[in-house]
């Protein structure tokens, strides 16, 4: 019956983009007591999360989102669910909660695919090169990058009569990553990523987040990649989010305006 | 007009997902007292509903769901629609109830289909093997695994002009039954689930609930069949949720956060 | 230009679903004096309504609807869009209003089609068999049946590239629909349906109606219909809704839960 | 690069579907004295609206719409789109309006294409035939008929890979209009119509709004199109809504329920 | 693997379109005093955006928006996505956002493609001619055009099987983009736009903002394309918004009804 043969893949941190709209009606009107109250508890959360005082490993970060879908994004990795489900209700007993509303999230875990270079990497006979794993390490437990913007969007495979990406031989679809990840290559220092798979976890099979100082580099990155068949052919967005990465200390500052 | 040969099927228990997000800011501001006393009723319920104080046969569990879309979920399976409907009305009588809002939901039957070897346990002239009988007895009645995460999700059969699931000979469908199962025992003793039917009774054809300790078993078991055709074919899934399986006795600490 | 013989059709009585979710929290924590008169005003309104105090001919029932969508449906049929109309509004003068949300609802008219053997009835020159005359009226001006459980679904035929229902010849969609006549009639004294039209007055081209003492007969109707070319090829199903029929002096013992 | 050639089209009046939902419970509750206010606001509201005392011509009705999505609609025709929005923005100073949410609406003009015997009409060296240019002109200026049912819905005509309406030559395209003309005649002095066109005003490209005494009549004709391949083949329809026509001065009673 | 070539493509101000529902129930009950806050806050926010006292350079404008989706759309073009924010923001301080709601918005950049005649702008060893070069510049930092009425639309371009936009050779690509250049050259002076990417920055491709004084012209320039196989085959669509412009003095006007 025709079974394609999949990757091997390998699993690091668990991951949550926590999305957040502000009810900023109630946040002009609150006496300045209560935000400041607020603020502290926020603070005191966000700086305690990016400490991860919580887990043995991990990171998290706050993104200030643009547009009506959502105002503040929390992402956090830690290794295990439970850890961040214990975030995601922590967050819920700051004073700041009582002024957001929870819009969005996306739940993921970082993922390697054994294609092209990696293979070795999971390969029981196999010794891997070195440096291919410490790459595939920085992958699956990643610092996160330290760059203004972050966009977030999920994706899926297509499985069309025409397009069908888990219908297609083992070394096309290495040959598509390959080709896929040579134009990634040219962002190099520009644009960086993290991937994670998300099939049993939320909607769609995967989370790419992408972290540059310019956003017009992300832009570029995604419509040069689309003229790849791997995208072109292959590929089904859902939807698009993009924000500004802040400091605990700036939250303030975001929500004054 | 060409119709097609339909397995046969057993039924087994109605199953309700009954999936809640919590007002975590009325929660937060309630006095001590309410709080107590909804968790009191909340723990009464659910330890109700796991011991099938309601019914003469059944089992019920509770899910702390990540992400946005709930925050719980409770599972119940009951001999009868109106078993379901009753659990479904007892909840909305606890004074936790008055801190959730019933976000989602699916209805079905557990069901067993005769494809492959369990076509003997259809046929009234075939003895069934006595091992077939308990297996699909399992399936139809079963216990709820004791395992830490529980994902669920519906999914239909594609109906497409290319892949048309329901216009395949049996046989071919028998195959593909089979080697989608073939795939389901390589994760025996990782990844358990329980199928259910929901033909006429919700927005899809089935619902799945997998059971594992460790969720990265549960990605790769259901990225592993998207390789397979059944899937990579003639599957077309709906949403996604996880969360983590906890004891009735532990919902004070779920909603301490 | 290949236009299609489109069957003759005769309408009877208008239908509505009319779907209501219940503010359980407001029912909770509502003065005992205020949830009689709700429930007085309630059974009045859904007794009148099944007596058909309001027109000359039609009926009415109510459904106890299971999962978040809704959890009551109230079905009317009359001769006019008119009367439903009057009944939507007239609920909204009862109490019981103020704790339920309009959610969902569905308007259309009971509609037979002149395929197959129904040719006659609909041909001016010919004299229609009495029998077939009655069977037409009795999809026409239905009883509600007397069953347990109530299915509901929309549902259209599919105008693809491949599956043009509307494109096929008039003979070859009168051997589709009586193909899957066929399998209806197997489950005569199972399964009860009620068969509207909605071009022009809803979302969908149809509704179905299904009545059966057993679910688990409605489910495998539609599961076996789904291998019949008619619904494999040429169906499009809309949402499933499913419950439990009761009679308006069991609107308390529903309400108390 | 085989561009099509487009019909002329010739626009008159801007049209407004404006749908509201009622608040019933605030309805029910509001004091005798308020909701005189009220009604009396509305009357005026729709009288001045129905005598087009805002522009120099136009039309104006008001229609009570079965089905949860919406509990009333009025229909504005007015030279502008600013006199549309003032409309709008009128209905929001009535005390009725305090009862209404903004729930649907949709934004178009009155078009007429040169497709058939209406080319001469756009020939500017041609001298339009009399009886078509006044036919035009009712169509670019209707009167709104005076029937009992008026049944809403956009749509567009598609452009798939098979059945590409915009891909098709002109004279095809004509044939197709004149075939699905020739239906419509059937139905003259039982189904009337205005069809307004709504690229860029609106999320589909037209809107048609029926006009009827018998909705089944409208049902009749939407079915009968539906086996056209002008509909078949290159129609996509949105949604669907049908209410019946009703005078201000009957806006209490209709509220009255 | 096919790789198509894209084209270069050069980045101007960022986007934001901000749409906004009014609360009118709200603003009807507001007493005088403050009704006359919230407009002085909202003229000085609107006309100190139009003046880009934030920025070093950009521009904002104001739509009065018709239909249920929005009431009014703050348009701005900013150098920096922070920028956008901060106006985002800076909006939520003033009195006038607490009788608004964010419901919808597009987030993009300015966006000049190097098809056709602009070639040699993106070419470093090429002296582009100075009318491109002030051409591409009027793209990039557009001034809002002064026209009466304006339609925004998200887009993206198809890849289907059949019609894969990004899988056509870039020659096939740059002649359907001068056939589609060569309509909208024939409404010059009637319909101009601006045109925005968003790969990576929200749900669609591109966002498209027409301008014109007759809102008629924009939809026969875009009835007209829709023939035109860049959109009959290439194009898919998102919502369309119409509104009319007006001045920050005008606000109170507006508001009035």
């Amino acid at each position: 019956m025709d079974r394609r043969t999949p990757p091997d893949t390998a699993e690091g941190w668990y991951m949550l983009h926590d999305f957040r709209t502000v009810d900023w009606d109630a946040w002009r009107e609150a006496p300045a007591r209560r935000r400041e109250r607020a603020l502290a508890d926020g603070v005191a959360y966000l700086e305690a999360a990016e400490a991860v005082a919580d887990a043995d490993s991990g990171g998290s970060t706050s993104v200030a989102v643009l547009g009506h879908e959502a105002d503040l994004c929390f992402i956090h990795l830690r290794p295990t669910l439970s850890d961040l489900n214990a975030l995601e209700r922590r967050f819920e007993r700051t004073e700041l909660a009582a002024f957001t509303e929870h819009s969005d999230s996306y739940v993921s875990v970082t993922e390697a695919s054994g294609y092209g270079g990696a293979n070795d990497y999971f390969d029981p006979d196999a010794e891997a090169d070195p440096g291919m794993k410490r790459y595939i390490e920085s992958r699956l437990h990643p610092d996160i990058p330290d760059a203004d913007y972050v966009s977030f969007y999920p994706m899926d495979k297509r499985r069309d009569s025409e397009y069908n990406w888990y219908d297609l031989p083992f070394d096309e679809r290495a040959e598509h990553m390959s080709s896929h990840g040579d134009i990634g290559k040219t962002y190099a220092g520009k644009v960086r990523q993290i991937i994670s798979g998300s099939a049993g976890l939320d909607d769609h099979e995967w989370g790419v987040t992408l972290f540059a100082d310019d956003p017009a580099d992300i832009k570029d990155l995604l419509y040069e990649m689309r003229f790849d068949p791997s995208s072109s052919k292959f590929a089904e967005f859902g939807r698009f989010r993009i924000g500004r990465q802040f400091e605990p200390a700036k939250l303030g500052a975001y929500m004054a305006g």
